[in-house]
């Protein structure tokens, strides 16, 4: 059957958020991470906000299995899943360590920053109120922009103990190609998808978006709740 | 049976985060509008933003009565939702209809500000991770708050067209009742509770806590997310 | 706008399972039920199951709640939860209270029979996976029929001190209304509805149907799992 | 720090359903499949229900993610979920295929028996309601019992073109390893389990056990709802 030639969705989430996605290439802690002239505590603030991000992220993958369709959405989720528990979070575990080793222990239990409560609440919520091609929408922002933030900065990076291997991770061809297989299959997913639908899409894919923004931000501010700023 | 002497779970909860439950008080949004001189775009904001986050709250409602335990649980979340439903939505969108025939239409479709999507977003995943006795305790320090505020307020509003009878709303007996109510459930199902759980829901309410006070900020600044604040 | 002659729904979904329903009228329970002549002990098992059932049926309309699109849809929800809670719930309590005075204490804590179980998780299920047209499409039958049964045998009913009530309950103004409503909301909500999601609407309602005609089974044998019957 | 000398969960659970757990051995089902005289038809008919049956212990293994407590519970979930999708999907549409070269297509659209659907929803009911432990606890019985039975029958298998290798693949190494490591997670998370929720954690997976007896019974009995036993 002959389909009508139409923009495939990732694309068109892409471009309907353009502004946003160069904002995540220009930010500065993004090009002190390439420059390695980051400084490690807000590397370290970074990674921790992240270590309690991640989890909430697998949360909305398994609420999004918990509500797939059929074979093919549930076998795609159960593997992204995999790849962030059996990959991701040990190479952010590792990163951890070495920054440790470097600059000494941190925090015992830090506490998630504004930033990282809206982003986890903002994938929960979108788990809890959508359908797995939503969730994996609201899911993509995070994972492809990492592959093409590593992507731009790969020929630049300078040398670095702990930012190259961040880099290298997420440039490398194993993460690399899951996006691809990602964005293949919610393209596919999206063919059927009427104008109402797209627009919807859109608006989860913006938002996570500037969620990832307001992330890197949170990151390089060392952002906190305004009652525990004077506490520090 | 002799219970142990043990503080309320509520007066522990609010004792637990002081500073910002006082702020809620003290925000210039709080007293600007009490003292009638907040701007009615302000407040249209405000109202805007609120009927944006309050079907969230529903939401979560109802994912804490799919979770709950016993009848008691279920009885008292349903007569929550439906004290939300039956009289605060009807309220609040009397008091947008009021500010049109004063201020003129506003926007079609406003979008949900950042704060709207974080506070929204906080409870639901709340509600998707925990259960009901955890999602009562996120929903609280909002139920709360206003009934708290509009008490205090109450003795020294100036008369105004609108602002008048949001704090009437919020201070009436009905509402405040129901807050009571909601309190003393609450009080008794932590009964059994050990520190750990005593500790998990502290810090829901602390969060929730001061997520109402972004609300106010967000509504008192007309917050933005940063590449739309250059397109106004 | 000229909407296309489609049929409504709720006759289309009854239609579709045609034998089931006329099962529902004649089932022995029923016609038992109508003549006053179903043993006491049978009637009880049927109450204490139902009031195993009835919480799983609001956690149902609680989790469709929490998936809801938009305000319609969680006001008619919230309302149809404050319907069991505040009418039918205690109207069952009532039914089983009568039948403990006039025939004795019951077991101090039933235990949910096989269909009690099948059905209750294929409405959490139900509500786990779909959204919330899914959802109160798998929750109308047992309403829907309830009151198309009680009217049914309304007009021969023998006087009996207790069946005579449950009957009048839901062959009354308010609960028929209550069914009126909620089938013309669906109706409404699924005129966009195209083929595949009325063919899966009708795969729920049938199987609802069929775990109705079940429940009356279920009732008039005094099912037990199998490794239970030998322990009576 | 020393432990009070507490029996295992996963021994009490089991010991708590002794004779459901025997009769599980002994079901003709089993007999014969070991035997190698089970009609090809009736396995045929139990290998389509299964695959009926996974994707939903799969979504139940999903929401259970979402609502995982930390690390240890998500990993150990997402790891059970790849054993599923990676391995046991494959081997049992393998054995759909087999099944079709020696005696032809079956049904191209089979429809869920009624025993199916009701343990399904039990499963994504005891997910939608629970916490990951609950899950946990209510999928136990079906994979135990898979690697128990297996194991138990599979020194007096017959050959047989395809049953020997259902028991093959479920008394092999991997999936009895995987058996082991879920028990030994779930004891040691039990450990902290008070005796009220021991007793939750004994009742569904009493009920777990319960619904794959009657898995076994429906696949020999090739079970159908009644109204669509007349059609056949």
């Amino acid at each position: 059957m002959a389909q009508p030639v139409v923009t495939p969705l990732c694309e068109e989430l892409r471009a309907g958020c353009g502004d946003v996605w160069q904002s995540l290439h220009e930010h500065p802690f993004v090009r002190e991470l390439a420059a390695g002239t980051l400084p490690l505590e807000t590397f370290r603030f970074y990674i921790e906000q992240d270590l309690l991000f991640l989890p909430n992220y697998l949360r909305a993958i398994g609420l999004a299995i918990g509500r797939a369709d059929g074979d093919e959405e549930i076998e795609l989720l159960v593997s992204e899943a995999q790849i962030v528990v059996g990959r991701e979070l040990e190479s952010v575990r590792a990163l951890l360590r070495r920054v440790e080793e470097l600059a000494g222990p941190g925090d015992a239990a830090p506490e998630p920053a504004p930033t990282t409560v809206a982003y986890s609440g903002f994938l929960l919520s979108a788990a809890a109120r959508g359908d797995a091609v939503d969730v994996m929408t609201a899911l993509l922002p995070c994972a492809w922009s990492y592959a093409d933030i590593a992507l731009g900065i790969a020929d630049e990076i300078a040398e670095h103990p702990i930012y190259s291997d961040w880099i290298r991770f997420f440039a490398g061809t194993e993460y690399v190609d899951s996006i691809a297989e990602r964005r293949a299959t919610l393209d596919r997913v999206a063919e059927r998808a009427g104008e109402s639908r797209r627009r919807r899409l859109g608006a989860l894919f913006a938002t996570a978006a500037r969620l990832e923004l307001a992330f890197w931000e949170m990151a390089y501010t060392q952002e906190q709740w305004s009652d525990m700023e004077e506490a520090r």
